[in-house]
């Protein structure tokens, strides 16, 4: 089945607006096996509008537009779908009655403007938008069946998922439900995972099961898309997979599915009522704000404490610097974190203390990170030196820290070596 | 002058990177008075890049095609060019000579594979690309001019803003210069804007500016697009608006062109050999993060403290908390911005405290921000409640924060009503 996508709008023409909802479509195909094999973006501009249309539908057997469904007048998407199916605009009295209760409900009465959006081309189907006033449809143009989706990202996102994909689906005759696993991991780059997951795939029947992966340093996502009959079908296959993948990847496998680092850190330290301190320099608190605004995390979150200068650190922590040896080592670093601990009295503190070399930034730009963990009787550290210019650094420390906490209340070594350090 | 933009990729078209490269170039050629009016993206494919070159080919003036110029087997830029040109694939010894001292200069030999780099269609026009080894060309498909560029951003910028514009400005008959003056404001909507600056651009004769926005909340950009003869021209065009924009937005314009707010900030800190402490609550770290990293920071701030219960803030900054009233009020965040300057001997302290909605995440969500800003001898506040969701709220305080100290440093008033927040 050939899918085009056809995005709309002036505001995604010029390049205000970065098209996100483009490549959440795809994505999503993706995940249930279909591809999108053309995508073109317009300006809310009916000439063009048409010839899109009209093209897509000469090429592919199922097409899905994005945008042009709002109230006002330059959203053209219902028009000219009517102008290229060769059909007339009628008024939808089912959408219209549901854009009044929407209305009615937030207690508002209902704009002129809106009723244009319960105008829909002779013949179209709706497709429910449970969170707004767009109306979705689907009508047949040229040979193409045609999806047309509301530009608000939350109100596609949910149309799609929900409404389009179980349709392509039935089109495209795949008569079998379909599941997508997801691991995400720290410190395996893309074609280093690759290779150790050569094979996998083919331990499932049939194959039924593809393996893909999505880098954002300095996370990797796996993921398992399986086919099946049904759920229990694709359990049976999956498990073989799902099993040789968490043996391989093993350590390195941070989170699962919708399960987020910062997430499982801050559950792991609910689960046994610890609390926590942390301490950094060069990441000037971009560990703290990936977990300290988290629900839940105002009762676990103890103190977060930046500074750049190794002085201010000792006296924010109440350790007397002159004790510990100058330089930033793993024992200054396990110095600070026991103090930060006792100081602030929470359970755990972790410290990411990092060696920035001197000079501008450049793309050998590099940082020690030495980072500690430690509790009232404990103390674990590791050393790491990632290159790669000012960012690459304070993002990969940033990961560090927290994905080395996760393996600490994990009771998994907090030292493995990683792709992205430099070994010295 | 109709212009088309073509992204080539799989990795583009299944989604698995987000197509900032197309917004990069729309918006750069709207700097430049110049407009995309339609946009394709296929995949590494010989037949849908075949059409989709030749469909633009019919349609277009001008043509900018990026990303399949590497030297992999599923780079196939150069060789569909050819197909469509009509012509035949030659060596290009100029861009093969480049290449080679590329690799001679970082000590490295030549992989076989990059001699498909300069593999050109015949009659090609070299397109210089001083990063990296992709050579872009440009060449007549159809009625149209073609530019091809390579997918690496770093790559394509340069080749877009130094070699591609100027050409298609020469092409579409613009004998003028072309300059964009840009203003960052905080505080002020999209549409307040607009009708704050209305008839503004009429102050320079001859239609010679245009004027736009560009919002990332929290934050606006106002554009300033100005032609003329040359430099001269622009500058004496363009005084009377940009002098009229300043005055109509006023204490709201935190930077201009390239600036940043934080960066803004820490330039007035450091002409005055200022240090800043800063205490957070559920902005949790990212208004230190915004401004601990940068560049020189090291000198400049002292600390920055997180908690999220009020008696840990307390704590942190040495202030008994049975002393102050319970609850955050302004009088509460100047008492932590106070001895938070004392207890860590910093000259400025920013204190940014915030009352949370209770229950889960919603659109009506709201929390009530309280900030001061204190030094040895004075101290200033405000109050503010945001509406909107966590994630809003937490944004918004961080904005927030950083441009009353940006205020309080540039002698401005701290409090003024903005746009984002709810008066009660």
């Amino acid at each position: 089945m050939r899918i085009e996508v056809i995005c709309t709008g002036d505001e995604v023409l010029t390049g205000k607006i970065v098209n996100t909802n483009f490549s959440f479509i795809s994505q999503k195909l993706e995940d249930f096996g279909l591809s999108v094999r053309w995508e073109t973006t317009v300006g809310d501009d009916r000439e063009n509008l048409l010839l899109a249309f009209r093209l897509a539908g000469q090429r592919a057997d199922a097409v899905i537009v994005n945008g042009g469904l709002g109230p006002t007048v330059d959203d053209l998407s219902q028009e000219i779908a009517a102008q290229a199916a060769g059909v007339d605009l009628v008024l939808s009295e089912e959408w219209l009655a549901r854009m009044q209760t929407y209305f009615q409900r937030r207690s508002r009465p209902m704009p002129p403007s809106n009723r244009k959006q319960a105008m829909l081309p002779a013949g179209a189907e709706v497709i429910d938008n449970p969170v707004g006033t767009a109306c979705g449809f689907t009508l047949d143009i040229g040979k193409a069946r045609f999806f047309f989706t509301p530009g608000v990202p939350r109100e596609m996102r949910r149309m799609v998922e929900e409404q389009i994909i179980p349709r392509l689906l039935a089109r495209s005759g795949m008569q079998t439900a379909i599941y997508l696993k997801r691991f995400h991991s720290y410190g395996i780059g893309e074609s280093h995972a690759d290779s150790l997951l050569a094979g996998v795939a083919e331990l499932a029947p049939d194959r039924s099961v593809k393996l893909g992966f999505r880098a954002h340093y300095p996370q990797l996502e796996t993921k398992l898309t399986v086919h099946g009959a049904d759920m229990d079908d694709i359990r049976r296959k999956l498990a073989p997979v799902e099993q040789e993948v968490r043996k391989r990847l093993g350590n390195f496998i941070l989170a699962e599915d919708d399960q987020t680092l910062e997430g499982v850190v801050l559950a792991a330290l609910a689960s046994r009522d610890a609390s926590l301190t942390l301490v950094e320099t060069f990441t000037s608190g971009q560990i703290t704000a990936r977990i300290a605004h988290l629900p839940g995390a105002e009762k676990i979150i103890r103190r977060g404490i930046v500074a750049r200068g190794m002085g201010e650190v000792y006296a924010a922590v109440g350790l007397d610097g002159g004790s510990i040896a100058a330089g930033i080592t793993r024992d200054t670093a396990e110095a600070v974190a026991r103090s930060a601990q006792r100081h602030t009295g929470a359970t755990h503190a972790l410290a990411v203390l990092i060696d920035l070399d001197e000079g501008a930034d450049r793309l050998e730009f590099a940082g020690t990170v030495c980072l500690a963990i430690a509790t009232e009787h404990d103390v674990a550290s590791r050393r790491s030196r990632i290159v790669g210019g000012r960012d690459w650094v304070r993002l990969g420390a940033v990961e560090m820290g927290l994905d080395c906490l996760r393996r600490y209340l994990q009771d998994l070594p907090v030292y493995e070596r990683i792709d992205f350090e430099k070994v010295e």
